[in-house]
């Protein structure tokens, strides 16, 4: 088999392990970068894999609507498209098609939608979502999946599961390309009665791996970590466990810490683009007064091309000038930052120190308070009339 | 002497020659990338060395109003700031005072401008001006001088020529630091006994180099060039020639032929970020239908980063998706292209077969309309209102 997981050590539920894929083996925990549009923005995909990735995400829903899956498909695949020889796991693009579509309508059969680029009509199946993948050629592919939002009452979330279920199945089903290890999406919301019952027909059907969809869309963090710990305690232990669109670094440390391998999220190279940069004590804005004339890096003692060759101040200068460079320099020191958390943790699991570097992050880090990104990003939804229009009709 | 000029050969008007600067030697004729702000927009220095590069271009306007001299000198000068161990030249900020700020009152002691960032007001002096450039630390400085525009008056290009004089005069004994070659710009607009007399009185007082400013500003094409000639060819030739804000391939291969050894210009880079690309054939929009699905690189058999390792379909999906990847790779392959005809320049001059390549250059080479261009620009400065408010007063 070309795809394959190995689970290496555990330490107090953090789990360290290898995920194998035709393009490499990917150490675990990992973090994989995004690049939705077949690019992790700002940066070559030698930088990416300078920093130490082994691993990115690409989404099948913006890739079909730009450049369109023939067009990827004739430049060679993915990996050829962008010149990307490590691996690949590509998004299903179900959570787009909730979250950025105008328009998303479902059924039994599958989800009509608007481009959110220039308002044309697509209809999404979960066998043309297998189908899409497939000739996109990433290493690891997504089921077809219906989201929930936070705000949604016990019955729709379990509607939506259902569906989610029954796709799932259908999934399985159409998948034949045997270099694609696919994974399957738990769903269930918040309620641990749903999500018990998402995990048990999921594993049931035998994914390659399983997904913790619907989370961190809205819910306070203490739930988020609850359905988490929860819903990975009852996968598996010999299959990869993959939480996503989760990537901030006291995140990811706790998602660890509840048994999660895989991590993918824009936060890192979003935030970075803004002008916030990742610390042990906490994120940084680069344009504060206090890094004007700072000849020192923003993190002395970093390994990053960014920490090692420019001086806080010019980087300061680089950002109030809106200067490209600005962007990539502050994505290489982002995702350096996560990369090297990643290494430790897994360091520590391997040494069974995994707590006390858990207790370190903490005795330094502050986090940003995510509860106000939370409810901005949810206002912002709200603002587009998104779950709104969504209904389950048809059978 | 730490700087110093050598011609080495020249061929039907052409000069191969080396610069020799504190930061490393520059063969000639040579282009130099264009970074106003202290960085070569959407690259790192190691990119532009990589391209092949030994001396780039900065500015003193800019760099003043941010991040300001005295920030940049706290961070080791400009070199350091950067990170860039070739050579720099750094524009005195004369053209950028009378073409970007929105107010510029010129006297006989200096000239008042107001910031085009935050609208304060400034002074500026020739002996400023040399002063701001020894603390930005470059190799090549120039004198602060006063432009014209094209449709100004014989009296006031006169006037404005008169004035760079003084000023040049001033600059020379305000020049201390013997690190820098100083390099005069010779004015005239496009009147041949103006010019002469600047090229006269310049010479007399003995500069390391000499630029030919207020050209490429709205006159015709033709112009430019008869003007270019007229002037280099009463220029001494054992000083450098530096043709100021001219940097198109075929402007690049009509002033080499004219006796000009250094150019600078941001058009490559910024019409890379617009999405034309340079080829043999001319500038390509990369948004053009005929790329869309294209496997190949925009040039075939381009050796830069760019074509080398993405197809022009991909990079066309780059620039269609506003990813940041598109400016970057584009911005090489202009640079690249460039850097590769002074290459080919230069070789032909050494070998004697300049006309040859000026030949062959022109049987494939179909312009960019740049009277189009230029009209836009001088549209551009005339809604501004700039060039109109601008009179000599005071002595």
């Amino acid at each position: 088999m070309k795809n394959d997981f190995r689970l290496i050590k555990t330490c107090e539920g953090a789990r360290a392990g290898e995920l194998i894929t035709p393009h490499g083996t990917v150490p675990t925990p990992a973090f994989m970068p995004v690049g939705s549009q077949g690019t992790v923005k700002a940066l070559t995909p030698e930088e990416v894999k300078d920093i130490g990735y082994s691993m990115i995400l690409a989404n099948t829903y913006h890739l079909y609507l730009r450049p369109g899956i023939d067009v990827a498909e004739g430049l060679g695949g993915l990996h050829k498209m962008m010149a990307w020889d490590g691996a690949i796991l590509t998004d299903s693009g179900g959570y787009q098609v909730f979250s950025l579509a105008p328009l998303c309508k479902i059924s039994e059969e599958g989800v009509t939608f608007r481009s959110h680029i220039d308002g044309s009509e697509h209809f999404l199946t979960p066998e043309l979502a297998i189908d899409y993948q497939a000739r996109l050629g990433a290493d690891i592919i997504m089921v077809l999946d219906v989201c929930s939002a936070y705000d949604d009452s016990f019955e729709k979330v379990q509607q939506s599961m259902e569906l989610t279920h029954r796709w799932a199945e259908r999934c399985r089903k159409a998948h034949k390309n045997q270099n694609q290890a696919l994974f399957a999406i738990v769903q269930g919301g918040v309620f641990p009665e749903l999500r018990q019952r998402s995990v048990e027909f999921l594993t049931a059907l035998d994914f390659d791996g399983y997904a913790l969809g619907g989370l961190s869309v809205g819910e306070p963090k203490k739930l988020t970590l609850e359905t988490v710990a929860q819903t990975a305690a009852q996968l598996p232990g010999e299959k990869p466990r993959y939480l996503m669109g989760v990537g901030s670094p006291e995140d990811i440390i706790e998602g660890v810490a509840r048994g999660i391998d895989i991590f993918d999220s824009a936060l890192p190279t979003r935030v970075a683009r803004n002008g916030a940069l990742f610390t042990r004590e906490g994120r940084r804005n680069i344009r504060n007064a206090t890094f004007s004339r700072m000849e020192q890096p923003i993190v002395a003692d970093c390994g990053c091309y960014t920490c090692r060759t420019f001086s806080a101040a010019y980087l300061q200068h680089l950002f109030k000038s809106g200067e490209l460079l600005a962007y990539r320099l502050a994505t290489i020191h982002n995702l350096y930052f996560i990369h090297n958390l990643m290494e430790k943790i897994r360091v520590a699991i391997t040494d069974g120190t995994f707590s006390r570097l858990r207790e370190e992050f903490w005795s330094r880090y502050e986090p940003t308070d995510e509860q106000v990104r939370v409810s901005q990003k949810q206002k912002w939804l709200k603002s587009k009339g998104r779950r709104l229009d969504i209904g389950i009709s048809g059978n």
